[in-house]
Order: structure tokens, then sequence, then C-alpha cells
């Protein structure tokens, strides 16, 4: 079969319907109503998945080769309410709770980033708080939007409140832009998280800074979250609230690369705009994105590197 | 100044805050969290208001010259809250209620069709029970879409419920495509509304129809909602939930400018989809059309009309 | 589950993997290495599937309610060699005899042109010579094109020479634009096949002539191949070869219509290609006509039609 | 050689660098300064060109095989200035004085609808006042735009003072749309031209008009200007001053097949804005009709007609 | 008000029909009739403005917070005659001396480059000669361009000879590609000026080469010139005359944030081309870049830096 | 002549129909039916072309003055045969056996990869083998495709087969991505064969590798076949099998000007896919890169470099 043709499921897996068996699943999150900008990350799972299909099992780069160690699926996705934003939170917590009674560690593909929210608290059920690794143009820590709390500006804010986060092992990477005040960034690192601006990562590698994040999170249940605008525009132009001066490819995947051999619990990929992606490259880095997470996953042996 | 120059207002218009001194007065409702498929009606009303750059003030077709008889002025955006549906719809009634207040007639550049409910609450305030001449694809007459009472779906179920509508005097025109039942259609003549489906308007003039349309109505005060996708997606693609089969601009011009001589007390331009109509002629048919409403407004004379 | 959430199969239908027990299936090829002018059809069965998921199970005009009455899956593509075009035609013909054995109808969801020759050799196989029913802007009964006998141009020829059609009950409706002589289309007239040029079609309903071909047919066994470059561009632009003054949506959706209580024995809806689709209008369409089809296969009633 | 190869000619016609000893030429003015919306006519006479390349020699419609009669060649671009609008213009007149003294008929690929105003001056200096059959949405009888007498909407206006038009023999099809008073469309017919708005038109065969417009210009040397925005925007979308309400290309078709038997001395097809024609599609039809008006100059014979 | 709602006005500030009272105003170029290649920075102002929605009012990577500072509005257009370019040249430069004397400083939405030379002129009625920070793929400094003196190629070739600028303070940034000899940057260097080729810059902070520029500009009145060209195609796809080896959006915001303490007395943003912009990025670059520069005007303070 | 007017001929050069008497040429391979995602690259040869107009004869960075030096014309394109790929393989054979037969050094505008295969046939039947530099985001080294052997996966196996490469100078820069095995780029080492993953280049010069690459060539006789894949989507959306983590202009420039000095015998310029370039601005870099191969052919001196 051409890889044009069949089923459009990610990374053309089989497909099931809940996460028993699996190790790690694919599930997405078809949701924009919690966009403050741009809409269309509704369709984001969708073309994801359809963008994927050239996808092949072994990781040229890392010499990972994910399916040799897990059993993975396409579990399809979250039948949110779209017409009601707090109702869909809820909806989503539970399906992550049933994900993770199951013991298959999800793959999220967003979807608005108010999706990270309901995910951690179902991860702070499973597993207590946990650390995170959060990639983005955005702190995503707003207290409200537009006198909202449930907003994609807000879930990090949230998942706080709730205590879903292991303070001291949160990291918050490429964040930039125009904001309100000073306190938009240095309200996170008030909390005792680590933010790395943007332009601390211009020309440079990113491998030392996530060897410091290894040392830091250590064996802690982490939780990734990478919003697809993290990226300067050039290499991601389909999302919704776009920020000049972001990250490239080369640290997107030297960022996800190193996060091997960590306690990888969950992890998503958002805010992937197919209405603002006419060629449908952004919807396919974030399908190459989320197929690097699934190579670091726990159990998933890194191989020889390039030389 | 060039008329790709200067303030994007809706056909070069002045703005004012209110509608007071008003005759009539464009706003815009940025609002696509009713919708069930394609997003992007929120950005409906900026691009309605570029597109209209290049709409000049007399009728070449009907003889109307609005500005000559009416105080037209574009009095902005309806705030609402883009991450509540439900909260929303209060807020545009409430705005509805006080530019009625002011004595203006409001033509509203939507936007998702939910919110053509909100506003025939605030007519049946003003007005009482109205008459209706609802043109779209779709009848819009759900009891509820997913479980849920308000979407772009059901405006017009709700504004039944809710007394708004004079049901001898309700037309819908343009409705096609598949459904769950005959009841969908039905539902609405059971009422006592007109159903006028797209395939008896197929090759034809809409002249005879509109005559008996302005018969039945007589000097009931009306309002006129007009969904963008009741055309054709040759005519009109930037819209979100397509069904081919419909009308041409032919038969809209037709339907709109049939509406002269009756007593207008509001008018809606629904469901255009920026991010789907790249050319921005979904959005420019779409100003020609709202034009064309004010030009039957009451007060306007017709003048000599086509030889 | 919000229909744009959720498997992208033909109208959210259940898949299988062979015919089995169905009354129909929906079948992609994903093809268009046949195609002499622009590419993309290879993507036109997963376009078509994934804008098919607004289409609900009553169709509204015609009373038809398929699933009530027939058993119907989506059984995926046929997987054809991509790098061969004369070694692909060997395969789908083999998988339409798989496909007919099993005594389902096919509902092909294409893919360039050339693919109809191979299924009709199959339809020969299993009920010997059919009528034709042949809606398309190109005659495609070239000799050769540049030389090849196997090409998109060509599909009707090579289905006539191998006696797969029944030459008095052939219809080919909607044929236009420019050729090498008057031969073009008279070819087909010496065959005894009936051309209905585009410009006997313009501004006129097609009932009547679908009368004629009913008339005609009768209950022999009828194939119906549709050509989506039969419709005008301003109706369905994101086609290959392009010929303006086609036929209207509403034309397009009599002629399915009007083949209702035929002895269809196979349908496909041919050349949607995706990259000159920027909205995705052209595939809708494209599954719509797939639905009409449907709805008018033998034991499908048809309901109470428009008023 | 696959159409989509070789050199991007008119019609893949071989080229010359001036019209001598040819009957007919295609020559075209890339030019878009005198635009006063949307911009990108400049582009047009490539894409034209580009998108002419599936125009075969045959015309299935009418019988025509004009290159079995004419001499006809690509001869390239006028070398307009394209940073002085007023420059332009003489150095256009020039250049089509040469292409008449040649003895060739001009088919111009435009370009922005002032260039007819100097081809109209050429025009006369070769035949005197020449009658003329105008297609647009717009009368183009402007005094000056924005004060200046040069641009696109004045071009007719320029020829009219020059003397270059035969008042009686006028023809203008198509308007419609929004202006600054009746005197718009009025100052033509008090010139004594025929006008006939967009509205006349709807749901209608051109073919009797076009017997009237036989019938009146007779024998005159006429001159035939085809502004793509005559046609409604489903059907022409890249365009740069988009009006709704416009002519199909059935219609398109019938008035140029119309002007057979008359003594064509020269035709235009402008206002392609490549641009707003993503798909291209514009541009085919521009090269379309450039193809039907070839097969109705003089000394074409009309074939065997549709059946 | 969502931030997509309301007024489209440039970072959403209050309008006003001049200059008076403010200490910076925004002010829009619409013109694109001096381009040698793709047209379309005639609609640059309108969706600059538009995608300038989301910035908010504090420099996130600066600290600089310029509406504490300066009082800003949003002036709207010059009102150009895009029918002439000459003309349009003369309204510019008039147009900016009233600005300056109204005390203002400029932040021009461009246009076209050509639009640079009237500025400086005025630039120079109101300081003398001033020192020019030029960015951009080409050097402008034509002294004709197809024969003609005004064109976006010869800016500064007319400034220059109309003694605006300081020549020992005069550096270009970015220039590379192709060209008709050596001397097409040498003039520059042979002026005085000081001409950092893109292979100079690539891979590289540009923070050095900007204390270099401040040591050198000193307290002398400087304009800004930004070309949106000088950006590679990856970063800023929508512009007219693209150059593939060009800066980053890392190295532009460097380059504009290395501007803060001098003596800056104008800036411009040019060469956005809405139509080869279908994201609207290069808009919203556009609109960053301009915001920055608004951030290093005088009597801005810089914050606390990155970290 | 405005650059956007006249003959889209690459770098709009003389054409001709044979290589006779020239050092150089550009020659087009319309074709896409080897390839296995995307289609589009049979319109690679003419967006290149057409993008090229604004290439002018000098190199501002390295001082080449190519048309000083070298007789160059645009011999057109290769008459493939679009329906069958084996076909066309032997027929690019013999064209380039002809061209080089005439001496002359063919630049050539792609087309899918597998005419890389014909071309390097020819090149030794001319040359014997030849070392190569292969910028790619694959290795293009499989033994099949679907079980094909000819298909753009595998042009360098089959060359490697059929003798064509000097093993121990062929260079493969760029790759990366997701494979089957370890030995998907070990079979290339294996051979002797040096890979750069595109890991190796990230944030890097490639002068330093293009020195090695010269000092390993010396003066073997090499060919050049740039993939545009090879660089990141970012730089050239529009290809058909994208890889995110490529190569950026910047280093496509080096590594093309770093061939200076060598013995080229022959270059390509593959995968460039109009339908996924909405701006041109892929063909535009194809264009750039292929006028910087000319510059550095043999016998084009490298004038002054960038100070």
């Amino acid at each position: 079969m051409p890889r044009f043709g069949g089923p459009a499921t990610m990374m053309r897996l089989p497909t099931q319907e809940t996460a028993k068996g699996l190790d790690a699943c694919f599930v997405g999150i078809p949701m924009d109503i919690g966009t403050s900008n741009r809409p269309g990350t509704r369709l984001g799972p969708r073309q994801i998945r359809d963008e994927s299909r050239m996808l092949r099992p072994y990781n040229m780069a890392t010499g990972a080769a994910p399916f040799d160690h897990l059993q993975v699926a396409d579990i399809g996705d979250v039948p949110i309410n779209t017409f009601d934003l707090k109702s869909s939170v809820g909806i989503i917590e539970t399906h992550y709770d049933q994900i993770l009674s199951a013991g298959a560690i999800p793959l999220t593909l967003g979807g608005d980033h108010t999706l990270t929210w309901p995910i951690l608290r179902a991860m702070k059920n499973a597993h207590g708080p946990v650390a995170l690794i959060h990639v983005d143009a955005h702190a995503d820590i707003n207290e409200t939007m537009f006198g909202e709390k449930v907003a994609h500006g807000c879930p990090f804010r949230r998942a706080w409140e709730d205590g879903c986060l292991d303070n001291n092992r949160v990291f918050q990477i490429g964040l930039r832009g125009t904001g309100y005040s000073r306190d938009d960034f240095d309200w996170s690192r008030t909390q005792g998280w680590t933010v790395v601006q943007a332009e601390e990562c211009w020309y440079r590698s990113m491998a030392p800074l996530m060897q410091q994040v290894r040392d830091t999170v250590q064996d802690m249940p982490v939780y990734i979250s990478f919003d697809i605008d993290s990226l300067d525009p050039a290499f991601a132009p389909g999302t919704g609230t776009v920020e000049p001066g972001g990250l490239s490819t080369w640290q997107a995947l030297e960022i996800v690369r190193g996060c091997s051999n960590l306690n990888i619990v969950g992890c998503d990929l958002v805010e992937v705009s197919p209405p603002y992606d006419p060629t449908g490259n952004t919807a396919l880095i974030g399908a190459n994105l989320l197929y690097e997470m699934l190579c670091v996953l726990p159990n998933v042996p890194q191989g020889t590197t390039t030389p």
C-alpha cells in the first residue's frame, strides 16, 4: 500500500478503542474553543495523523526503535463538548484517568493548550505531583484571560493551584514576546520554576540545557508539554498565537531527544492549526516531534547516535 | 485616499461607540465557538469590513442611495466572551437591547449563527414577535447539538421557544443537504413556517417567491437572517458547514432586493469564515449583501431599476 | 464525539478489511500516475473521507435513508503500485473481482480516471457488458495518449475494446472544450453511444435527460462513472484538467438522483485533486455525490421528495 | 513532450519577435499600475500562458479549427514602463501601431484595463472609429479616478474623447454593482451606447443578445474587450475588483462565440490577477476565452455546432 | 473585547487624524507602484495593523514599556496617488513635514521602499542630514531602474543626491544575492557607508555589530529603514523581491533592540506583501519589529533584560 | 522589459533546441511519477524558470560572472513519457548522452529524484565513474521501493550497481529522519561513501566540510545532485517528502559555493513541488541554487569574496 493510501491513523498504527494492553498510546483532543486568537486546532489531530504517514519505525539519529520495545496504538479522540470549554475539561480528565489506569503512557495530539490542565490533573491522580518540561512561546500561567480561569493561556496556573506540579522540577523553555509586565515570566520563577527565555537559546545547541534538565528531574515522573508555537513561525507557521524569535527544529529535536532516560509519564504536542498550515508541514513537524517523544519513553533503548 | 488605504471600517464609514443618533448601524460579533465543524467566523467581521472597501454609495441596480436618507455608522464589535458560549449569548442580548433602545436598526456582521438567537430576543423585547426571512442551507432548529441547547444549529428553535417569532410569517429559504430524518425540515412546517428547499429554487428567479414573502409579511416587523452557506460553495467557499446545491449570488441579490418596502427591524449576515476564504471573495460577497440590506431598509426609496 | 473528531473514514462508517457481508462498500484508489496534466488525485480518497464528516444519514431532498436498507462499510484502499501504471491496472481488476464476488456494490473514491477501465473489466467478469452513465468534461476514448494505451484519457476506449460496454446504453454527459478533431466526440456516437455535450445542458434541468436515460437503460446492469471535472471549475476547482463551461452542482445532483430505480452495479467519483482544492470543498462535493449514489442503489426506497 | 513540459508560450505556439507574416498574434501586457484595488495583473500574461497548456487546436463546440486557416504566433510582451503609467500608455500605442501595420490581429493578454485605451487609439489609427463589444462588471467610463485621467476605470472615456469609437455600435455587457450615481451607467447610454446590465442576463442565454449585436455591428471593424471581472467571482475569483452577481462561463462562451462572422480587428482579455487565483483556474478560463476569440476571427469557418 | 475584535488599528491603539500632541505615531503608506517584481505592498499597512492585534504593552525581553513613557497613536495612512509614483513621492514628503513639525516620531508601515526617499527628505528638512541604519537584502542605490529615477531600488541614491545622509554614519546590513557588478555594493562603500553583507552575519549574533553601530552613530539623529526582505524567505515569505540566504528573526530582533539609546528620529518597516503571505505571519513579524522600534525610541527606558 | 514580462526561460536566457555550441545548459525534466509521497514535481521546471526572473548576472557574494566566461542557454525539457517511469528513464539517458556529446555541462531542473540515475549513466558513458556530491534528506539507496527498482528512493543504488560512481569520492550531506534500520545510512558507509547526517551540520558553517570535499575529490569529474528537501521545510516548504531538522539556505549556499575549483561535469536541483509552494519561494530558492552551481563551473573565475 502506498504510504498515502490506507487509514489515516497516527503513523499508520492499528487502532483500538481503549488503552488496554498498551505501553503507550496516541490520543487526539480535537479542541480549539480555549483559543484566544486564531482558531483551528480542533482539526490538529486529523492533520497530524494524515501527515504522519511517512514516519518509519527507526530513528536514524538516535537509533531508537520504539516498536521493538513498546506496544503502541492509536486510540482515537477524546469526545469533548465543542460547545462548552469547562465541560470539556472534565471529560478530558476522566478520559485520561482511564488511560492511566490501563497503564499506558498517553502521547496527546492537540488541540489547544487548555487540554494540558485536565491531563495534569489525571497525572496527579495517578502519580502525584509531576516534573514538567514545558516548551512554549508563552508561559500560560495567567490567573485569568478576559475574566475566565479556563483558557489556553492558563493551564499551568490551574495545574499549580491543583498541586499537580513538583515546583522544583518545572522547566519553561522558549518563552518570549510581549506581555503586561515583568511578572508574566517572574511569577513562574517565584514558584521555583526554571524559565529559559528564547533569547537564551538563540544560536545555541540545547544539549547543555537538557543535561541540566535531566540532572534536576532525575527519576521523578515527568510530563512533557510541547506547544508548537515555541518554534519560530518560520519553522511552524500553522498555529494560532505566533511570536517571532522562537526555536528552530534543530533545537526542538535536541530538546525532545534530550529527554531520554527520564521517567516520562505523558506527553503532548499542542496548538497545530491546519487552516494556517497550507502545506501541511506544521502538522508534519508535530507528527515528527510526537514520534521523537515515543522514542525517549522509558524502556526504549537509545542506539548508536550520529557519529 | 486610495480605497485600500485608511481605516478598515465597514464601507469606510465613520465609527462611533454607540448607536445613539443613528438610523442604522453596522455591528460585528466576532464569534465562532458555536460552530460544529470548521471554525474561523470569529474573524468574519474584520474581513467583511476589509473587503467592503470598494462599496460605493449608489446601488446601480435598484437606484437606492441609502446614505442620502439614513444616518449610518460602524459601531464596532460586541465584546463577547470567547471562552464561554452561554455567557456570550447574554452579552449579545444586552448589547442589542441598547442598540434598539437608541432607535437604530442593526445590521450584524457575523460570527456564527448562534448569535441570531440573542438578537431575536432583543428584537422581541423591542418589537414583540417578528416575522423572519431566514436564508440558509440548514434549518437551524435542532432541539440540541451533541446535548447542548446553545449552538449554531439551534438558534431558531430557541427563538421559537422564547416566543420571538410570528410563526405565520417565517420563511426559510435554501434548505438542503443531509439530515437525520424528514422531520428536520418538517418541524418548521409544523409550526406554520414556510420552508423553501434549495431544489425549489434551482434555475429560477427568486422574484416570484419574494412577492409571496412581501404579501405575507406585509407591515409586520421583520428580521432578515442570511447565512452565507445558503449560497452554493461555488459562490461562497469561505464558510464552515458547506452543502452543495445551493443558491447563486443572482438569487441572493434577488432575495435581499425583494425585501424592499418591508418593515425591516434588523438584519444579519453570518458564517463567513476567513481561513477558508483565501481570496477574500466570500467576505466581499457578505459585505455586498449587507449593503443590499441597507438599501432596502425603511425610508430608503428604490430608484429606477435596471431597464 | 464532534464530527471533526474520530477516525477519518467515509461518512464516519465502520471499516472492514474485505467486502464480505456488505451490500455496498466505499473503496479508495489513491492513484494519479495516469494523469496527463496537474497531479494530486492520489490524495483524493484521503480528503474525500476527511470532508465527508458532515454527511448525515437521511437525504433531505429525496427521502432516501440508505443505511436503513443496506449494510455499508468503508473497506479502505486498493494497494496500487504507484511506480507502475500498467501493473496498477491489474491490481485494481483483481481487487474488484473480489469485491464483486462478495456480492457488494463498490462505490469508488478516485484517483485518476484510468481506474475505471479495470473496474469495468471486473464488472464484465461479474455481470457481462454493462450500461454506462459517464459524466465528464472529456470523452476519455483516446486510442492512445502520447503513445500509451493506459492513461486517464483512454479508459472507455479500452473498456470498449474489451467488450465491457452495452453500446446501446452508454451515455456521456457534459463533454466540452478543445480537441483534435470532430471525431473526438463522434467516435463515441459511431459506437452507438449517446453524447450530451455541455452546451446542451446549459441553463437546463437534467431531469428530462435522466428520464430518457432511465427509459433506455431499463433493468440492465449499469455503472456510473462521475468525473468531478464534468462540473464547471466554479463548482469543482480542485481537479487536474479543467474545462470552463461545465455543469453546476444543481445538475450534478439531478443526474445522480435521476439514476434511482436503476440496476446499479457500481459507481465511481474520480479526479478530485486536493493540492488544487485549498478549501477542501471539491472533496466535500465529491463526498456528497458519492452519498447521493449510495441513495439510489437498488433496494433503497426513495421517500417523499421536495414539495 | 507532456503538455506541462516545454516552453510556456500561449497554447504552446511558436514565438516570434514581431507580428510580421502573421494573421493573428497573442501579445501580453504585464501591467497593473493602473489598478485601483487589488494588484497582480502584471503577472497575468505569464499565468495565462502557463495555464493555456491544455488547449488543443479544435473547438469541439463550434467546429472551428483556427490554425488550419490562420498563421498565428505568440509575439511576447510589450515592454511597458512599470514605474510610470502615462509613459506606458504611449509605449503600448506605438507597439500596437507596429502590430497593425504588419497586418496582424492582436489578441492581448492583460494586464489591467488601462491598456485598452492605447490599443483603441492604435485601432483608430489603422481603421478609424471601431465598434466595441465590451464585457465587464464596470463601465470604465470615469472622467477621472482620484483626479487622474489615466487609470483602469477610465479607458473607454479616453477612447471616446479620442474619437476611437463608433458610438452607435458600442455594447457594454455585464455591468453591475455600486457606483456614485445613476449617471455611472447612463453616461454611456447618453452617447448612444447599449448598456446591458448583469441583471438583464441572469438565468438567460446570451444568444439572442449576440444576434442583436451582430445585426447592429454588421461589417464594421469591431474590437472585443473582455474584462474577466465580468464573470461572477464564483467563476473568476482571481481578479482585482470583484462584483458579485456576474456572468457565468456559459454566458461568457456564448458571448464570444456569438461574435462569429464579424469583422474583428482586435481583442483583449484583461484583469486576471494570479496572486488571487491560487488554483490557476481564472488564468485558465482567460486562456480559453482568448482561444474562443481566435476561433471567431475573420476567415475562420465555423463548423458543425453542437447537435 | 477579544483581541480579534474591535477596530483594526495598529496595536489596537486609538486613532487620531494628525500627529499633534504625540511623541510617536504609526502611519501607513499603502503603495506598491514603485515595485519591480511581485506587487502587493499596497495592502501591507492594512495587514500589519490586523496582525498587530496580539501585541501587548510590555517587552518581555528588554523590559521596555513604551506606553508608560510616550504618547502614541495610529494616525492612519498617507493619501498617495496610486496612479502616479512621482506625484506620490511629493505627497509623502509634505505629509511627513507635517508629522515632524508636530514633534512626533513617525513609525511607518510600508508600502514599497520608494517611500523612504521622501521621508528622508522630510527628515533632512527637520534635522539636517541623518545617520541611517538600513537593513535590507538590496542596497537600493541604483542610479535608475529601467530608466526611471523613482523606484523601490533607488531611494538611498536619491536621498544621497539630496544630501539627506551623514555618509560616515550609514550602515547597510543584510545585503546579498545577484547584481550587475561588484559596484552594486561598492558604490555605497565609496561614499563612506558601511556595508555588512548577509554572509558576514550567518550563524552569528548581531550584538557586536550593533555595538559598533552605536559607537559610530553616537547622538546623531538616526533613521531606521527596515526592509522585511532582509530576512531570509523562511522567516518572511510575504514580500516581493525574495533573496535566499538572509537574516533570521533572531538577528532582526537583535538589530532593532541594538538601536536602544540612540537618537532615533524615524523608522520604517517596508515591503510586506500580503498576497504572498497566506498565513499573515510576515505581516505579524513586521508588526512585532515596529513594536520593537517603538521600544527603543528616545525616552523609553530599557528594563532588566533576559537573565 | 520588466523582469516579470517576456518569455519565462531560465534566468531569461535565450533558448535553443540542442546543446550544440554551449559550455553549459539548463534543461528541465518535468517528472513526478517516481515520487512516493506528495506529487507535483512535474511542474518544477516551469516554476523554477518563472521564479528565476530576478536573477542578475553577477554573484555579489563570490564575484563570479558566469556569462562572461561561458556560453549558456536554456535548452528546454526532456520529453519524458509521463505514463511510464521505466520508459522515461531510458529517454533521459539518451537525451543526456546527446547533451554530453555536444560538450555542454547540463544543469538540470527537476523533477523527482529518479532522474539522477539515468543522468549518472550518461555521465559514466562520457566520463567513466564520477565523484558525487549528494545533498539530501534521504540517502536514496533503497534496493527497492514497494518492490520496484526504479523510484525516487533508489537512484544512487542503481547508479552504484551500474558502476557510475567513484565510491571513494561520494558525499551524502544532510541525511536525517526516520528509516527502517541503521543500515539505511550504513549501507552507504559500507561502500566507502562519506555520510554527513544533518545533525552534524546544525549551527555550523559548511566551509570546513567543503574543504574536506575538495581535498578528496581533487580533479576527478564530479556530479552535484541537490535535493531541495535537504533544506529544512522552513526554508523549502514546497517539496514532497519533508523531514524537519534540515539544512538552512546559509548552509546550502556554502555547500554549492564550496564546490568551486572542482571538475564539475553536471548538476541537478530536484524535488521542487509547486503545488506545495504557494508563494513560489521554494522554486525561487531552487533557481538561485542552480545559478550558484553555474557560478562554480570550471572556467568561471571566483572574484573577490565578501570582505
